[in-house]
């Protein structure tokens, strides 16, 4: 193995350190962030991701209500539900846990979310915003591959970056943020041709897919940075998209799963929380001065 | 000159001829569709501009209202008029004239339109529509590129395309566009270190950038497809950002300019105006079906 191992717990636990400070001072103006989490129907396997996340929001000083709602429950109850919580002062961001049960598509859910309180990042408008290069709520796992990048000794400005997979909450957002920072983006997915040209013509490669062993080391530039986004279970080991071992002999830097993105995912979820909660507090003050 | 020249005004007329079709169809169902034009100051290349879309739009059964508004106007006048249209159900689209006056930020005033009514696809959430691949209201530029491009016997999925220009509006909306029609995308610009590597492997070249004789022959592939969406006037002229003579000896087609992008952007912008129309009657619709 020549390339560095990317560590993203260390780098999530800088991002909650300044998350844990900004919570204070938001506290201490009255506008202590709170979260609240939506999960649909008797999920185990998200219950326990759930109890994860609120452990590690208290801990960066940040409220999280972990609301459950019953299978049952229809699609505008739900709407009604958030149009509630969007109202709501107290509550800063609001969190929608999947899987939802079938007759809950989860795009209707997430355009109920008032786009200040989407701390997700998956309202169309928050996606608009990175766009235009908004300081916004961005999702949170193309925030965090990003961040993951930014940390590495490259000059993004003029890099050549393929990003594999072009989810709309993945791959397209990890696009454009890396534009707006400068890079030469090339998006590749399942009908690209040759995906290998592109990969090995880059600086840095992001994959996205879910498909384990999707990049090796012979898809890669020797010294380039690979970030893995992948979250593969393989013979009940989690695992990434990337040949671990092949590509490690090449990249320059790489992620490893699990301990790369993941950490990084969570901390930027806790970020968009106080920066929501800072949007909302700013609004509120807006809107009183006016008034006066 | 061995490429085929695309006609914009032959493929503008058969958009405006389903336009028309459209527009007397909504008619019939009391929803004749009917735009307005916001311009402020004084600005009579503008006036041109927007009396050319006052025809064409009154020809393809779209009524049209070119509003004035003097340029002392204040932005919180401007956006109460907005709100005002926003409420209109007489009033089925906004078009906002540029240029402004400095006071008057134009991402604001975007910004005020009502995403059902945003004809121009200027707003985050009609952007972040695109990239979440929903029937939306695009950018009429970006738009009217892309079906430029599809009228050509090229299958798009795999295809190899290369943007050049990655501004909010045109560069980047082209690029989700065809990725999300299964394009492999790469987006170049000004910190891009060798944009003809990329062009040059390419089957399609989109060019937005506003330089004139940025791209030439030597930077495309025998055979591919060239957009050219510059408009810049050299010595008295209107010309794109491609080198017309050397690209079209190269290139498989090639767009005029003029001729080529610009007809079909307006005709863009009337096919936005009857789909947001019979997107707002289906909104109400649902809204009094829900009443009863």
């Amino acid at each position: 193995m020549t390339a560095t191992l990317i560590d993203g717990k260390a780098i999530a636990a800088r991002m909650v350190e300044e998350v844990r400070a900004e919570a204070a001072d938001l506290a201490a103006r009255g506008w202590a962030p709170r979260l609240v989490s939506i999960s649909v129907g008797d999920v185990a396997a998200a219950e326990l991701y759930v109890r994860n996340q609120q452990r590690q929001a208290e801990a960066a000083g940040v409220a999280f209500e972990a609301r459950n709602y019953p299978a049952t429950i229809s699609l505008e109850q739900l709407t009604g539900v958030m149009i509630g919580l969007n109202a709501d002062p107290r509550v800063n961001g609001i969190i929608i846990q999947r899987p939802l049960p079938p007759h809950i598509p989860v795009k209707a859910l997430q355009k109920a979310v008032h786009p200040l309180k989407d701390v997700e990042g998956m309202h169309p408008s928050s996606i608009g915003n990175i766009v235009y290069n908004d300081l916004a709520l961005g999702p949170c796992t193309a925030v965090a591959a990003v961040e993951i990048l930014k940390t590495l000794p490259l000059n993004i400005e003029g890099l050549d970056v393929c990003v594999i997979g072009h989810s709309e909450i993945v791959g397209k957002p990890i696009a454009f943020l890396m534009m707006g920072l400068g890079a030469t983006v090339t998006v590749c997915h399942h009908m690209t041709r040759q995906v290998a040209v592109h990969s090995r013509a880059a600086d840095a490669v992001f994959v996205a897919v879910g498909k384990p062993g999707l990049v090796t080391g012979a898809m890669l530039k020797p010294g380039a940075a690979l970030i893995d986004i992948g979250i593969n279970r393989v013979e009940g080991k989690t695992v990434g998209d990337a040949d671990f071992e092949s590509c490690a002999k090449v990249a320059g830097w790489i992620t490893p799963v699990p301990g790369g993105v993941g950490p990084v995912t969570v901390a930027t979820l806790l970020k968009n929380a106080v920066l929501a909660t800072r949007m909302q507090m700013d609004h509120y003050s807006a809107a009183f001065a006016v008034e006066r």
